[in-house]
């Protein structure tokens, strides 16, 4: 089967590496030439923001997917027209690659989400009450395009751009889901993660699976992901990144219609992957076991600040030396800071173990130049 | 680093497989142009038997491997005198892929091997007693190359060629034990592992670890193991190939100096692949952790009889359904009868369970056109 990716970085990457379990052909589309997927694929160079480059990607594959939210959906709706497969379809893609649609969107299905404020400048009268967190409607990736807003006196930093406002919540844990649906109607999600985020460069740093939580927490986020795939009403693999705040509330904090960075300890951890359970989705096969085999977790290979060009990895011989300990680099010659470069997955016996272990190999390896 | 590898099998796809998660680049030689590395790897069509073919692939190559033993040697001597790093070294390579040098080498190591005479022709006088196994010197491959002579009656069909006559073990066992060493000096094994063959195509068919051993059994191997890590006195990863007889004495069959179809289950069944070891080797690293997860087991899917083109698998989707289970293809367009076309790795908590499920797999899965 001829299976097209749009984009070329690490989620495609781990996605082709572990379908070459099976015998397809995987295409990848990226502005990139030297993109982690480039020399594993049959790869074009382009714009997968740009709708032509979509449709002649497009037109002679049997599947079209994605590795990032951030492509031009008329493209793609042209390529289900020309029946195409799309997964997951481009309806889904383009109301969750809007943050304003996205909001919308878990209102009209009565899913969770913070109370928020729509404004298309900062002209508007803010009606929220502070402090807020400002979203951009488009742009936002890796906690790039959002920041929060403080008091009157900090409204002079807002960006003056289609944003949603969003009121904080008061967060015990960040918790995400993983979640797939295939053609023939099966759905099957991986056990809760919970997410430990630094505070620095607000990307997913450790990420622990499976999380402790009550089965009321459970059942709340049971029927928010229920909620969801009806309302989305597509095929797909998405994550669902949650709030449980300190009442024992859930609340969505966003959505991403792909693979996600608080799956890739599924790698080691699971019986299956993330990246075989897509596989299995874009082929309408049957949906792979997604049990925990223990406990696990993920810390981010992040470049660190001031170093920037070829890559270094300090330390990560020792990090080779250690028993459960899984490296995964990105295949991305050169650094900069907040680059993600690679992960680590840990398994342990228990949570306590797990935590150690993480906090002791972060501290062990740098990303430098 | 660049590392090369002679021959683009399945071997080398599934060693760059596991060798995505980190940042090398792969380049293979193979004759075939649709071979199972062409599309992952830099692929240079040519063969890997012609010295200067192998020259001009490896002489810009970190390090030069192979994925296969029948490969030129004068080459890759040519290589090391030029100062590319060769693993294992062509020494070694030299010696196992000649049967004669083999058994010799053998010989000379005390390495105990079965009894044993070399012809160089049928002409010569048979001194070996009945009955006893040709091997042919050179071209023996998957069961090819390989055949009993039972009596006297039978002589009329041996092979006019530089052979090897081996008399034939009282096999208890079949074992097969997977060894490393990198260039620092370390050395590590996997569980000794227990292969059933298909009396038809002389196939390894399944493949079960950890074997259930005496104390003395395992000594007897381990013994082995060490006199040949040191007779061979080269980087790499090896396979031995071990008869267990029904007295309870170890022999050596024969050895591979090279990434084993008897270290397929590792895969998922140990902490760490044997292709993730080979990898651990070529760059010098510490090498994995090789402990078995549980017990686990493999059977190869190879090509029906009668069945030749491209290839169709018949009840795959009903082994996607199972838990435990792993479905290896190997990104081969067409079978033919005998071909190994890819693998089922299998984990189960008990010897028997892991017996049962493989023979109700096995009878679950048809490789047609």
């Amino acid at each position: 089967m001829k299976i097209g990716i749009l984009g070329g970085g690490q989620l495609g990457r781990m996605l082709i590496q572990e379908a070459l379990k099976y015998d397809d052909e995987f295409y990848t589309l990226d502005p990139n030439a030297d993109c982690s997927c480039a020399n594993i694929s049959y790869f074009t160079q382009g714009n997968f923001n740009d709708k032509q480059d979509v449709i002649d990607f497009g037109k002679d594959k049997d599947v079209v997917s994605i590795e990032i939210e951030h492509v031009n959906v008329e493209g793609l709706e042209a390529l289900e027209n020309q029946g195409v497969k799309v997964i997951p379809n481009s309806k889904i893609i383009k109301i969750i690659q809007q943050k304003i649609l996205q909001k919308q969107f878990y209102d009209e299905f009565q899913i969770p989400s913070p109370n928020f404020q729509i404004i298309l400048s900062r002209e508007e009268e803010i009606v929220i009450g502070f402090p807020f967190v400002q979203k951009l409607n488009t742009g936002g990736y890796d906690g790039k395009g959002v920041q929060v807003i403080k008091d009157e006196n900090d409204l002079i930093n807002m960006w003056d751009e289609p944003s949603v406002l969003e009121n904080l919540v008061d967060i015990d844990k960040e918790l995400s889901l993983i979640i797939a649906k295939n053609k023939r109607g099966e759905i099957k999600s991986f056990p809760v993660t919970e997410m430990v985020a630094d505070p620095k460069l607000n990307l997913l740093d450790f990420n622990i699976s499976p999380t402790q939580i009550s089965e009321d927490i459970q059942i709340q986020i049971d029927k928010i992901a229920q909620k969801f795939m009806n309302a989305a009403n597509s095929e797909g693999l998405f994550a669902i990144e949650l709030f449980l705040d300190k009442d024992g509330k859930v609340w969505v904090n966003e959505t991403a219609p792909r693979l996600h960075n608080s799956g890739h300890q599924t790698q080691e951890g699971n019986a299956n992957s993330q990246f075989e359970q897509v596989y299995r989705v874009l082929k309408n096969l049957p949906l792979a076991d997604t049990s925990s085999l223990g406990f696990s977790g993920m810390l981010n290979l992040v470049g660190e600040e001031n170093f920037i060009g070829t890559v270094k990895y300090e330390g990560l011989e020792e990090v080779l030396k250690l028993p459960n300990t899984y490296v995964h680099l990105y295949g991305k010659g050169d650094t900069k800071p907040g680059r993600k470069m690679g992960h680590i997955n840990v398994l342990a016996n228990s949570r306590e173990e797990l935590l150690e272990q993480l906090i002791s190999i972060k501290s062990l390896v740098k990303v430098v130049s």
